[in-house]
Formats: C-alpha cells, structure tokens, sequence
C-alpha cells in the first residue's frame, strides 16, 4: 500500500510541476491552475480568494476530492489547514457548505458568504475521504478494503500530492483537523504526517471536534449524559446502576464491557434512544429535520458497532439532518464541471455502500506519537455540548486520560455576540500542547450551530492560544 | 390574620355584588364591570375575548393586581386558571406578557396575538402577589412580613375576591399554576384552598413549571446538573466528589447539609457560577442578555438563601432578563389607566425591595394535603431542561420522592412543530394523580422558550391527560 502510494505521488510530482502564472500573479503548477475554479453556480461572481477543485492521487487509482480555498488572510504565509468530516462515509462538504466553509449553500440552490469563514487566515482543504466519499473514487479492488489504516494512508498520499501541485504551501504549516469520525480519521493520519520525510517538518497541530476518539469512553459517557439530560428516568438509571456498576457506586459503571447481560440490555436502549428515539443525535435540543417518523426507521450505527467492529449504514443519510440541497447542488452536471470531478458519479452527503473496516479503537497513541515526533505541535480537542453521538463528557475523559500536565485550570471563555454583547463561549483548559474546549450549547456541527464561537476559537487555536 | 382576611372578602362580595350586563350581555357584578379593560396602548383594537384588570383584595388594605382572560374557548364553561410567577418578587405580567398570555409585548412596545396563548381554552388570571409586587400594595404595616404564609393566606383571599367579582366562574373548576418559587406559592396556596369552604369544592389541581419545591434537593441536584452540562471540569468533580460523597461515591453525595467545609466551599463555587458566572441561570443555552458585565454585578440569590433563607435582592431584575420593554410599558400612564392600577406605583418586574421570608423548606406535604382533601384534584409538575435556577434533576427527585404510585412510565412525549413535522417534546411519566413532565430545550420560562410544546402541554394537562 505504502510503496504504491508513494510511487503515484512521485509520479504527479513530475507531471504537475510545470509552472504558469494565474491572473494573481501567482506562480501556479498545471495540475493546479487546470484545477482553478473560474465559475460556480449558485455564485454570480466568484469571491476574491482563489479556490481549486479537482483530484488529489493517492495511488494510480485512487483519487481524493478536494476543494482548496485559499486564505483570506494573507493566502502566502497562512497556514494550510485540512478539513475532514466523518462518517465514516461522509462528505467534507458538508464541513464546506454548512461548517465553517466561505461559501454556505441556502435552501434554493444559491449561496451565501459565510462572516464566519475559517478561511480567513487559512488556507483552508475540504478534501473528501476516504475513497468512495463523495465524488473521491478508487478500482473496484481498491474499494474491497477501505480501513482505518487505508484512509489514514491514503489522506497522507493525498496531501502528498496536494504539495505537489501546491509546492509554494508547504512551508507555511500544515494543521489538519476534523469532526466526528475524523477523531479516528486525524490522530492516524497525523502519526502517518510525522513519519512522512515530506510533510513532517511542516506538521503543526489538529483540530478535532466531537470527535470519536475512544469507542469505550464514547459509550461509557453517553449513559451519564443520558441521565443528566433527563433522556432516562431516575428509575432507569437505578438499573442501570445496579446492573452495571460496582457495589451500585456511579462512579464505577462499566458501561461497554458489560459485566451482565442485564447491563447490556440496559446500555442498548439508551444507545437507541439516543440514535433512534426520534431525537437529534447531533444536537439533543434542535428539531429533528423531517420529524420523528423519517428518523425512527434509520439504523442505529453506534449500538451495533460495540458488537461488531464491521459496519455497513444502510440510512440514505445522517439522522435528522436536511441533505436535498447539498445533493441537489452536488449532482447538477454545471457543478461538477465547475468543480472538475467524475460527472459519472452520483454525490451523496454520507456513502450508503461503503465497507468501512474499523480498527482503531482508541487514538491515544497516534496522539502521542505526533506530539512526541514533532515537538512544537498542539493539539485542540472541542465539542460542541449537545451532540450525543460524540459527546464532550467522553471528549474530556479522553483527554484526560492522555495524562498531560494541566497548563490553565478548567475555566469560561467568552465571545462578542452579534448584537456585541460579551457571552460565555464555553469552557476550556490547557494541557501541556494539548487544550480541550467546549462550546456551549453547540451541537455535533459546531460552527453550523455556533458560528461566532467556533470561528473564535479556531483563530485562537491557530494563534497558539489554544 | 385569617379572620381579617375573611371579613375583607364578605365586605367586598356585598359591594360588588349588583349585577350588570356588558355588551356580551354577560351578567357582571358592578366590581367587574369596573374592572373591565376597554382599551390598551399597543393595541388598535380589543381582542375577542374579554379582559379585566384591578385589584382583588386579600384585606382592607392587601390589595392584588389582577388581570384575569376570558377563555377564547367557552369562557361560561372553561375553567379557571389562576398563574403565579416566582421570585419571590417578580410578576405574574411576565407570564401574561412573555410566556403564555394572549398577548404579547414586543420591544417596540407594540402587541402581538399569541397564537399559543393558554386561555384558549382557559379563562386565566395573571396575579401579581404577594403585595409589593408589581402593582400589588398594601399598609406599610403589611409590608413588615411578607412570608410564604401570609403569602398563600392573602393569594387565597384574594381568589376568594376574584370568585366575589366573578361569582359565574367558580362552578367551572379551579386550577392553580405558576413557576419558580410559584413551586412554593402554589403548593402552600393549595393547602390552604382545600381548606376552605368557598373555594375547596371547585378545586380540580394545581401545574408547576419549574418550580423550588425543596431547598434541598434544588441544590443537591444543580451540582449534578453542572458537572453533566460542563460547567465544571472532571478535576472540579473530583474534589466535590472526594469532599462531599460518602467513600467517593458519586450517588451517596451531600451537596446541601455539607459533610464539611471543603465540601461547602466546593459547592458554592458551582451554585455561584450558575448564577454569576456570565450564564443564563434561566436557560444554559441562551445568550445572556445584556452580555456578561451586566449580569456578573448581579447578586447570587440562591447561594445566599441556603445560609439566610430571608434575603433582599438588589439587582434591578432578573439576571440575563431584559425588562425594559415590560417596565417601560407598565409605567406609562395611559397603561396605568387602562389596567385600573394605582398609578403612583412605578412597576418593576421583580420588586428589589421585598422583605421576604421564606418558612417552607419542602413542599411535599402541602401537595400530600390538597391531593388527600379534594379526591379528584390532579398536579402536574413540568420543567424546561436547560434551566439552573430549579433544575429538572431536582424537580424528579421531588417528584419521586412523594413516592406515589407509578402508572405510566418514563417516555418521550411529541408534538408537531411550526413545520408540521412530529418532534420530541420531552419526556414525562405519571404517577397516580400526578404527571412529571420534561419540555426539552426550554429553560426557566417553558412558554418562551418552547410556546407549542407548552401549550400541548398544559391542553394535555386541562384534558386530563397529564
């Protein structure tokens, strides 16, 4: 895998490396100025930051979607930053046109600018992963195993070669960062950064957001969560309590490695109901889009994951979530001619068919292992405060547990509203390189639910601040 | 002060008692009649439904303001609601004006219809009590003590005048309702309503939103809140654990009758943050209206009163709350005139003046007592999730704690939304004669925050169904 990957990225390296000026005068590779996007419907006129759609190579065959969208800032010396959505399955446009994207896509097809756009002083990379992700494609071999470990090779490849048909980035630092799934998805991808002659010293950090960074600690905190947030009654909880935790002590609940059957059963059903009891799992206090009834019948992916690491969504999407624009968008032949992807394939928010291996179970030690090989680098774990299929109680046990020394004691953060009035933001604290950070009543897509926050932390991130 | 009470009402029955017709050809007492609203800044024209405002009087000189909707159902037939809002200090014109009244109060100082309002089936009376609220008055003697006593005996008497006034609607059946410290008022004003002979045949139960029922457990169960809402950090939770929970365990935990003073120290730092540290104690979620600054100069009531259980607030309103438009507009003469107020009485949503004593720790025995009086009489105790000032956590360990028979266990409950999708309200679950109900995202005011779910609600609860 690893040599294959290297050999087609050698190869686009010398294919790529012709240089042509773009109307910015900047100098340009071919491979990237023939992936410059000139026009894009929805948009009268494009913005005044260049942006660059097409295919990164992970190997001969495998082939990477990406949307580049250059820094508002100062496009030379910001830094790179790689955004991946989760899944696994799902498409990093969602993270463009519904995150923290420059461009947000409106109910009627067109767009607006997003005021709170993370590309303001980064060069932003919406790459689409693994292989059969949204327009991102691979052989019909190559989509017979599509694992932790092939996603986390293949990204690397792919970065690879988006230095190669952006040499002039590298140097400015690269960040990569995601939500969800993507706490899988970054951790082994940023380990495989570390070791890679190319990228290592350019590797700065990660961002991850209610990411799923421990199956364990994921399932264990979302039973306290249930309970604490009036899912489960007092009485269901005294079950579980007796059935799962030691001497009935609420501290010592083994909530994933069931002591009894009983437990068993009991965690099963507040893990339904958290995925399938017509809520939205991604923000406990939104609406669920569609209502209860298109809901109820999606699978519930998380429950039956404990028991069988191999999963296959059959849902035609994410859970109460609104997906017709984006796929209506997506698959109009205009915009992917504007983007310059297959017009063979048929884009959906999250794959339905695709046969995701996972093998991590928990990411600790790809974690350290970054940290330990590139000694500057920081790292920021966030979560917004009402998502329940990552939820932040899980997100600081894992933190906590990385045993870090603790820099800056659990504190409040605050931001300037809209109407400019200061608000708390969340909570925060600082472990040696390491800061977790909440935000407040933010759901699973944190700058979809809070923009204003989750723009001013990732400038404090990037800042060294966080 | 009973006997003075009494000999108010039989005076005030005989001079108001002259019937006349008003244009609905209803039969109306002369005191009525007065009190009948026939214009009101903000509205071009009258709604439907007929409105009265004045004075009920619990003595010579106690006098409540009331401002009592007809039902725009059939107000002959509908029963009587009367709604209490809490502080103690803070106006039922909140609860007409902002939650569930008819109409609402724009900022502007214009009125909307609200289409969600609980008289559509009810005829509601908006009292201001105790005196000193609002445009309630009374003696200066009077004012020497106020107290959850004289409190519910004067809000008894003057529903006694209000049944003088209105003497057609006591057949229709008496509800009582109200939120927050109405979680004191109502079960101490039902108490006593049982016990009398005019009123205690028409009692049909009482609905709380919100409510401080026990001191104890408001307080135990916020600091449970915090650490599953993140407020505090799981180090925070170590040391309350360690300081206040009996051999570390998280369900034998003392956070009200402190073990010792690590564990009082620990406490107060979190019931101190939810009410000063920059949040919203009304609604978690919410942004802080005003911003920080204001709110962080503001007292912490609740922190407070478990040293001191009499206190005097000196903030200028409620925290995160704006008043503004509600004090603009009740302090404009044409207001005063059309509500039949004493206009040289500068209204203030919540008094700052009030000399408070609280005497009621616990509730639960004056719900026991009206619950065994009146037979059929029902209660409802609901709460918006996202509350602090009286969690719902604590509310369902009241509930629990009276230790009824359970007849319908712990579930979700759903409403359709503005979109006309089916959506999860809460959750809720009955017991014999009394419903525990959860509104799922709403804070403090449940009607403001989520105005269809809360009338479905209350419709559920006058139906018979909660």
């Amino acid at each position: 895998m690893k040599l294959f990957a290297f050999a087609a990225s050698a190869s686009a390296f010398v294919a790529n490396n012709v240089v042509e000026m773009d109307h910015h005068s900047k100098k340009l590779t071919t491979a990237a100025n023939a992936d410059k996007i000139t026009t894009l419907p929805g948009l009268d006129n494009l913005p005044d930051f260049d942006m660059y759609s097409g295919y990164l190579s992970a190997s001969e065959t495998k082939k990477l979607h990406y949307w580049f969208v250059e820094s508002q800032g100062n496009p030379a010396t910001d830094p790179v930053v790689l955004w991946l959505n989760g899944g696994p399955g799902c498409s990093s446009m969602e993270g463009f046109f519904a995150e923290h994207g420059p461009l947000h896509l409106n109910d009627d097809e067109t767009i607006s600018m997003n005021p709170w756009a993370w590309n303001m002083n980064a060069n932003m990379i919406y790459m689409e992963a693994p292989i059969g992700v949204g327009f991102s494609k691979g052989s019909a071999d190559d989509m017979k195993i599509i694992s932790d470990d092939t996603t986390s090779s293949d990204n690397r490849d792919a970065l690879k070669d988006f230095f190669t048909k952006f040499p002039q980035y590298l140097a400015n630092g690269l960040y990569v960062s995601g939500e969800s799934y993507a706490g899988i998805y970054v951790p082994t991808l940023i380990a495989k950064i570390v070791d890679d002659d190319m990228l290592s010293a350019h590797f700065k950090g990660a961002a991850i957001g209610n990411g799923l960074y421990s199956w364990e600690k994921n399932q264990q905190s979302i039973i306290y969560f249930a309970k604490y947030h009036g899912l489960i009654s007092t009485a269901n909880w005294s079950s579980l309590v007796k059935n799962c935790c030691t001497n009935g002590d609420e501290s010592k609940c083994d909530f994933f490695n069931y002591p009894n059957d009983s437990c068993k059963s009991d965690v099963e059903t507040v893990v339904n109901l958290t995925w399938s009891g017509g809520l939205d799992v991604y923000n406990l206090y939104a609406e669920c889009a569609g209502g209860i009834s298109k809901q109820k019948t999606m699978d519930n992916i998380l429950s039956k994951s404990n028991l069988n690491m191999s999963f296959t969504p059959r849902y035609d999407g994410p859970p109460c979530t609104d997906d017709n624009a984006l796929e209506t968008y997506f698959n109009t032949a205009a915009v992917k001619s504007a983007l310059h992807v297959d017009p063979s394939i048929e884009w959906v928010l999250c794959a339905e068919d695709l046969n995701y291996q996972t093998t991590v179970q928990d990411v600790s030690q790809y974690i350290e292992h970054a940290m330990n090989t590139v000694p500057d680098s920081r790292i920021m774990l966030y979560a917004g405060d009402v998502d329940m299929a990552c939820n932040f109680l899980g997100g600081e046990m894992f933190a906590d547990a990385l045993n870090l020394p603790l820099e800056e004691k659990y504190s409040e953060w605050t931001y300037i509203a809209e109407d400019k009035t200061k608000q708390v933001g969340g909570w925060y604290k600082k472990f040696h390189r390491l800061s977790w950070v909440t935000i407040k009543g933010a759901g699973h897509m944190v700058p979809t639910d809070k923009p204003i926050p989750a723009y001013d932390m990732f400038q404090a991130f990037l800042n060294g601040d966080l």
